[in-house]
């Protein structure tokens, strides 16, 4: 009989339901006992109700578990969640209620004032606020949006050592940002589109819950016809002036919680930082340490701000599973779950 | 007898000097009297010396003309230069010096004092320049860099009715704009480029000589998997403060010599604003008005700069034969080529 | 007052109605009266019902007009139908019914026997099977499958000079296809679907009442990151030998009733055929002749069958909405419409 | 000390060569003891020789190496060939004579009578070949071209079970088959090629050597948008009648010495047939088991040949790299390399 945290995975079929089932599958720590989808794939096989697209292939014993409704009965200690947020709000709150930990990548509970939003490296002090949840033994916490990630935690070092005051960001942001179906390939193939519905306003207002600082942030959100990996060309005023070494250094050096406690999908070195002058691209970087690394290029003095550069990191994982089995795992690890 | 101004094409079998065949294969003013390229197609028919790969098919005359080498011995009033910057500057001296009107779309000659760095709808009267040079009859014309011109055209509504102080502009370039072969596919397909030689410099100066008008300008430079059309996401500072409904106005009532003269291939609507979220794009959009009209879209408040918007416009027609070629009917019409 | 004939667009909003409206915006013989869609654009301007996604920019009068129900009360001599097939079959009947030509691009009536199945070039003379309709002066004629066009094109000088026995035929198909949002962008960037559902069961048998011969046909339909324009690589096995430069000559000198009459929508030139070893492409020559020319190339000796070579057409104007048009202007032509 | 084989890589900044690289990195026979590439490259670091574009990153030690001249005096056992084909036939057999095991992925040798053209899987007695080569201790050994690869080992079952008289294929290939920088990102977007130079003499040619039964054969080469993996269309005329099931079985049941040797690199089933419609796909299966399987699906009877069905295979890790290391061990395990 297995030790291992028996967990659930809600809107199993989705994008992001795929990919917590794919980094799931050989997990040290948690194992997946029940998976949960809307209700027309609810009593299906789950390699009948879902279209798997993901690179790494099903395996049968997960292919062959029933899709369960989304209720709090099914087995698990914790809650992966990957709902739609159309409907996320209501069912993450029975899941907790009913004393799981949700641990969710959906938008809706983000800003509420007692739910951590959570990046570890960056703000795993603010689990504390789990305290304050009126759930008795259940919680949830949140990750944030996937292109408020990387953006985040290129920012982290540079808020600790020099003070950042303005941010301008523009995002380069891959279709699976979008779920399945998403955006159609005719919408893309030859083209950008200059848009994301609500995404700008969440990557102007999600940084300044999680750093916890007065940041001035402007966001220009762009769709490019890359499958994984979020590009953003980024510009920054700091506090206090820096030598181009310095702040590569502080990047090159950073190390948190995560690193420290050493959890099993947390990045050796969280930020890598290229000094190839065509460097970082998603296709070619978005996967170091199993897509959990933020990749940045490109530092130079900025005519207007003081710095720009540009990051990148891959927005299911990093910027989405992977972040929020991270935040699962410091969880554990701070017994918060037991 | 034809009454049209005979013209040489000088690097003919590039990206652009195609580009330049394609857009005067049915000009009013215009015919194409020779075609110059390097020694390597010297001597061939045209249709075995370039791999011809517009939308548009070649015309049999234009296949069976010989290319001839780049020297001032060749057909035309008007030489139109494609040529690449690493050969341009000294071949476009002696077509000058040799009587010619060189109308060139390389970067050599840009910056020199007494060369007009021309958007007729923007600096026509930069045209007088052409009277400090010293060279006989003959003349140098140039336009901007491809990302200049759409960056340039959106700001000078801006500049003549509320000013500029300030303008942060990321691209998404496309793919024509560094010719041919240019970026290998392996490079771009599902991929991002966050680096051209060499342009972010060419952005944050063209402009200044163009607008004539101290402006900060910050670029950053991507690639992505587009064919044809330029992306630009900008926010600008402006000296005095505007409504949306101002600045829109001011774009879509743009007008200037172009239009007055009713130049050829001058747009009858030089920019083009969009209502919807999603536009403009550069597949749908690139060929307003034969590829001439610069489409903008997005316009809202900025949180750092005042206001921020998308620009889109076709990189080889506005961005660089097209352009040319408006130049030079500019020229025409104002009697400096007879 | 207008004498051209009336025209109503079913299926307005879908991506074959579009097609449909783009090419009949400056016919000479056709105006567009009505235009037609399901419930959820009823009652709205066309221009808020559609989401436009052609390269020619819509006309406001026409993003002006209400979209009505399909139903045969609408003003119109001519239905032009790109309904879905879903829903096309009746509704199709009862515009036949109320005395419209339909002219539809749906499958639901093509095999019928006494509904023409038309491609102008092919097979004129099946007009005649209208006369054997039960609809009054109403009738219903069809073309063909968008990847059977460019096939039986190809096919016809070879049945007509050598006989044609056995056909192979391996598609690349683009994505317009499939409609619109049809093929999701992560289903296809780097990458092929080898299955069109429904697709090789039309190439198989279409071809045979078109073209009115017994000819064994085996099809294998793939989607590729294409927009525009089907790609299929093609052998034959003829009845009696045939040189390299008879079939080329069969092939350029193709001419068929369209060419006769002049149909407006007809190519001069109904089929190119390319000497270049690397040619046609999609992208380079789907537009030729305003998208109505099927282009072929690579004729060589097959080690199975006799020939084998590649065939290209646009799939949404010669294999859909230009295809319909040119059988209207045939009708027209030939006193069916009056 | 390591007990390893020390290996040299030819060609060692390609696209092959970085392929042989990242498979050789974690090897348990295999150790890379130097890297050989063209003058230009010669006495640089590999970091800066080679524009290194594999998923994976590359190793300090690895980028730290100084390439060398391509002379049989540089350390190693075995010489593992991407050279290119131009240059590729004298210097293998310099190596082969000077004492290496040569293990080419080039097309120089492929043909020799006395050179082995190796699929493990397929043909594993061919090795004997190398007995009658004139080389001493040292020896050439091939894989076939990365089309044929997976072309192949889909026939080999049906060849052992039924017999295989006719084969049809149609290519669809990947852009990584043709090197680095290859094809012009401006030839392939929203476009296909419909001709590979060379390629489809080599699919018709090659299968006859490795199986070693008359076959006929005629292939048509495409290349289309996809970054890697060969999809190919293919239909067969077999010697004896066969039931889908029984072709379906012969496939899954594949084994051969690879799988009873166990060799590092052999998957495990080196033949996935898929059950789903549109299965299988580049970009969805390509990496099964590490790129080593052939992925194959929608088996069905052809109105023409007898069965017609899809395959898919990683082109330069089963159809190159991962191909020549699988070909290696086989040579190690059998006491050809000791």
């Amino acid at each position: 009989m297995s030790n291992k945290i028996s967990v659930s995975i809600l809107g199993a079929t989705g994008s992001v339901g795929q990919k917590f089932i794919e980094l799931l599958i050989d997990h040290p720590w948690f194992e997946i006992a029940s998976l949960c989808a809307s209700e027309k794939s609810t009593g299906k096989k789950y390699s009948e109700a879902a279209n798997w697209f993901q690179p790494t292939p099903l395996p049968d014993y997960i292919g062959d578990m029933i899709v369960q409704s989304c209720e709090p009965s099914v087995k698990g200690r914790i809650a992966f969640s990957g709902l739609d947020s159309e409907v996320a709000g209501p069912i993450e709150e029975r899941f907790a209620s009913a004393g799981y930990a949700v641990i969710s990548n959906s938008k809706n509970h983000r800003m509420d004032f007692d739910v951590p939003l959570l990046i570890p490296e960056v703000n795993a002090k603010q689990l504390e606020l789990v305290r304050q949840q009126k759930f008795g033994s259940g919680m949830i916490v949140t990750n944030p949006n996937c292109s408020t990630v990387g953006l985040v935690m290129a920012l982290k070092p540079l808020v600790d050592n020099f003070g950042v005051e303005e941010v301008s960001v523009v995002t380069m942001q891959a279709l699976s940002g979008a779920g399945y179906p998403g955006v159609s390939s005719l919408d893309i193939l030859d083209n950008v589109i200059p848009f994301i519905s609500g995404e700008e306003a969440k990557m102007e207002t999600e940084p300044l819950k999680i750093l916890g600082v007065p940041i001035k942030i402007s966001a220009q959100c762009n769709r490019v016809a890359v499958v994984d990996g979020h590009t953003e060309s980024i510009a920054v005023k700091l506090s206090k002036s820096a030598r181009v070494e310095e702040i590569i250094e502080a990047w090159k050096t950073f190390r948190a919680e995560p690193q420290t406690l050493q959890l099993p999908t947390a990045p050796a070195h969280p930020i890598c930082y290229f000094k190839e002058d065509n460097f970082p691209q998603p296709r070619k970087h978005r996967m170091l340490e199993h897509g959990m690394v933020v990749s940045i290029g490109r530092l130079r003095p900025c005519p207007i701000m003081d710095w720009k550069f540009t990051v990148l990191s891959h927005n299911t994982i990093r910027g989405a599973a992977g972040g929020a089995i991270l935040n699962a795992e410091l969880l554990v690890k701070n017994g918060f779950i037991t």
